[in-house]
């Protein structure tokens, strides 16, 4: 495998399986100067973690970072920063007998087959302990990013078909940790609740959306034609597990609507260029628009579940059951949230550097 | 700008302006011994030229392709291929009056931004014209993954909020080219082309979404954590101007489903583990599932339209009025049929190599 | 064969052979505004362009560019300049008996090996004339660098072993186009000539050493760990032709030295720090240390050489002998001087952005 | 910082500082399928590790390493290898009073120049132990290249001027470890101790030369233009601190030789084709000939003596003097091997999977 490795200027590896000794990631690119400090990095870990509520697993991950580099009187040197979380509570015996049996809605079987050898205990490397590693990345992008005045919010919008209310920006920041749904609209969050509890009684699972939110990027940030900036962005989400779809701004609707409607005008604000609605979700042709980015993820439903589900024995090559037991989030939004966040704050800090806005090297 | 360059193993570098001297692409990482000629290419560049029916600009490309490297007796060398096609027919004077008045939902303005300096030549590099590399890259992946067996077809799947009937693959195949649309269900057809004609007449634009569909790709290709198929089919995608979402099998749908409605199951067909629906896209954890790649993008209407709208003069910095006349597509999924598939064969071949199933040197 | 883009911020793409119908070269990430034209470009490839003196080849090249992309009113716009040399005067018919002889010296066999077919004119792509594309870009490197008030200039030092006196920075300058040696030491130069006639006249050919000199360079540009800035040097100059060895300041003379006698003492001067020799060349820990860079190639001979050689007949498998005809440089050094300078530029160009000296989007 | 990573298909990211909490790698790019544990790992660290006898430091460091991913049941899994070493025995205050004082010959004053801050305990990333990272990554490809039949071992050549005999292949591997200058010739292995014994004694350092040398290896390895073998090769070899030369095959001696002199001619030997001498070293143009490959480094003396030195005081930028005191290598050259065995490795194990020779997924 390769491919553990996302960005050229703000650059991370990722690396650690599930059940291994620890998970981690080193950040290459970080410029001198900017205030890193563990508190930083595991606040971001805690919102991530499971054990957190009814709609979360009840495993326990304390999730204690270390940064073995790259620091130096908490700040940044401009070397690699390296940090680690060690695995604990990691039970490797429950996945025993599922050597032989692919988990549906799980890349197992496909690992296999490109492997021809697998780490079975718990997902291994495809487990989502492996964003671990992206969230402390992202907690440093996010610092980086909010010296610039970019702040970097997702949220949930929807969760097993029940949307929330459309709110400001400000509204969502305000609610968005004070239920462990983080939907902002808590009226929705209570149905997300009920509607996630029931599932997870049943055996089952649901999915949703989640949206992420770019304030303060200023207009011209990108490259107009593979690396666009929501091309980019595209690929960092996609690459979440559990992520079937991505959408900017009008996204699907737009493929319904009429130019005249789609268009946002330009108008004179304060003097300076804008533009009158945000249809294009704050990026036309690759570039920023200077609007705020508006970003929408489509996650499946977490796929494992205790339900009876059909899959075969690889050792037999016959037809059998599964039923997927152990401690399992019964909807993976709430906890993608922070992810998606990290993801999309590595993609805007790589474009920063990119264009110049941001000294490579240093900030002091 | 940099970012011009697509892919590392099978590398792309596009070139050009709209109304510049001529476009072009090199295509590094052709294994040597593919059979190229030009009526290869320029049969995929017929497809996406305009001026073939009402439903596309009445300008007239002729885009014969010179290929001047990497070819000899009609195989690659496994040395760079380079491709150009001359510009023609391109008037510039007709853009003069549009320097100072950014056209609203295009790139214009930001690219001011960004460079400080614009060819204002009919969107100069973020013209639709810097397609013509890509689907001449495109026909050389498409050819190269023909001779493993795989196949990419893209088609219209609605537009203008029609919808196309779900049709099988071969029938796909079968009448895709047969009206101007691309779309395989000829009545839907007819009605999607009223509708343009419709939208063309009122000095407007409508939007729709283009199917791509993969079929022989064996299962486990892919990498994956950041470099996911599906990730790098998104950036793929979204790199497209005026693509504003994407999604794979259910897709945001799935967000919807229960875990026991979205997994597909694991069946064991003609002695071969396979699954017994395609939820998923045919991609799992971001690795092939051996099932066909099934990806829709949402493309917005066409930003140039002759309807009056709001804009500001630069030059003054007062807002003002303006009506983008010339000769502009009423509706661009039908001429992005062949510039996805290109997106998605360079992808796909940049995996089989990375994967090693091709020999990256050379096929003899 | 991939391998043929150079650079990640300032990025080339060359592509062509030989006895193709062109030669060219794709230049991405030079910011919008500097100042371009096709005299720029083409004062640098008269200086690589063979049929000057008796010390090169008697072949004719005119080597006028075509500059397709990327320039608009003769200033770059941020989009990638793509430009073209039409190869003339090309007589392949000359090779075709050497299409199962591979030449000694020469990548002929090799490339063989790699790619089982081989373009046998003239070398295909590994013929010099590649270099056509470098001298291009390396045009445009030199010229942002100028505008920087950086100087990069190559001189033959050495040549069949006639060794030239050390000259300062402004001599070598102002004697460098003398004399077609492009040896600054003109009494030296003269010698070389005659040795390289000499070699000339026997069917042989000699080698010799180029050195080049970078002033101006700030210090602490380079990354200090695998991108160090004289390991990307070394790098770039290796991938010349011909090129067998490389070094920076002492060199391997610093092999036989003592750490007193090598290491650059810090003084003050003007009120700044600097050093008081310049053993290292420039280049400390992989930084440049604000002294001039200094860094010299060593040249093998011209592996092609009238002279009888032993070789191969690969169709028959038996031991053979082979006389190399054609019109051939007797030396290449004196024609590497530009090479040597553009591969350099193209360096320092990729670093003074990566270390955000320059802003990549714009110079204005 | 970036450039903290190397390679693309076998990728290693290296991180950590002297006095930080440790050193390490991931490794990217290790087919499934490989033996690997500690041993294989902790033999080669202890080739570099310091305190081995009277011409390398009595710092003791006993560099123990952690493997913590990618490694199940013995056998790489396909996913990134990370590895780290705990730093013990470090003594950061004896460098408190070196804050203000550049060390001559050391990056220090360029640090500070490209960060504006500095990690000024014991040359931070710019430290050998940074190599630590480079070896344990070394170990995993020198494996994976021997279950290819390819063997990479490089041994003192020079040292102080005094030279080694030339030797046989197995008669270096034999003699390698029998005495700590790792010359195999073991006359000249005493001279070189007594010569880095005195220097030490007088306060000062000496320097030298290691020669690489890779058996086995397949003709046609190699991409011919930018990535040429040998450009890559060089590359590596010039990112390991204090070297300042690199070359292949008559290196530097090349350029004073006569074209018939220098061209290996072609012979048939055991029914195939080869070259009767290899004075190209193993590599023309840029592809390996199927030879041994021939590389040399020139290595400069240790900066850090305890002989005075000027240097300035930049908290009051005034000329002063400076004597480097601590555990410090008289010379180089003997523990720099195990580093330049494995940047080779990393290259050649890069372009044995780059060209397709080695499943990039699985040996399985």
């Amino acid at each position: 495998m390769t491919g553990n490795t996302f960005g050229q200027f703000f650059k991370i590896t990722t690396w650690g399986e599930s059940h291994g000794r620890a998970v981690g990631v080193v950040v290459d690119g970080v410029p001198a100067g900017l205030e890193i400090n563990k508190e930083l990095v595991e606040n971001e870990l805690k919102r991530r973690r499971p054990g957190q509520s009814s709609v979360s697993t009840p495993r326990k991950e304390t999730d204690e970072v270390e940064i073995l580099s790259g620091v130096f009187d908490n700040k940044s040197t401009g070397t690699p920063i390296s940090m680690l979380v060690w695995n604990k509570n990691a039970n490797s015996s429950s996945y025993e007998h599922l050597k032989n049996l692919p988990r549906p809605g799980h890349a197992d079987y496909f690992y296999l087959k490109k492997y021809g050898i697998r780490d079975y205990r718990g997902g291994g490397r495809s487990s989502a302990r492996e964003t671990v590693g992206r969230v402390a990345a992202g907690a440093i992008a996010k610092a980086l990013m909010e010296t610039y005045g970019i702040k970097i919010v997702a949220h949930v919008l929807e969760l097993g078909g029940i949307k929330a209310k459309k709110l400001e920006f400000d509204k969502i920041l305000n609610n968005l940790e004070k239920t462990p749904l983080r939907c902002a609209d808590l009226d929705a969050a209570e149905k997300m609740r009920e509607k996630a509890e029931h599932a997870r009684d049943m055996g089952d699972s649901i999915g949703g959306i989640v949206e992420i939110v770019v304030k303060g990027i200023p207009a011209g940030i990108g490259e107009p034609v593979f690396d666009k900036l929501d091309a980019d962005l595209s690929k960092a989400i996609m690459s979440i597990g559990a992520v079937k779809g991505v959408e900017f701004g009008s996204g699907f609707e737009s493929s319904k609507m009429y130019g005249s409607e789609m268009n946002d005008s330009f108008v004179i604000e304060n003097g300076e260029v804008s533009t009158e609605t945000n249809n294009a979700g704050g990026i036309i042709g690759g570039l920023s628009t200077g609007m705020p980015i508006i970003c929408r993820a489509s996650v499946k439903p977490t796929p494992s579940i205790s339900k009876i589900q059909k899959t075969v024995d690889l050792s037999t090559m016959t037809e059998t059951e599964i039923s997927v037991k152990g401690r399992h989030d019964p909807t993976i939004p709430p906890r993608m949230v922070p992810v998606a966040e990290s993801m999309v704050a590595l993609v805007i800090a790589e474009h920063m550097i990119r264009s110049g806005y941001i000294d490579p090297d240093s900030l002091m």
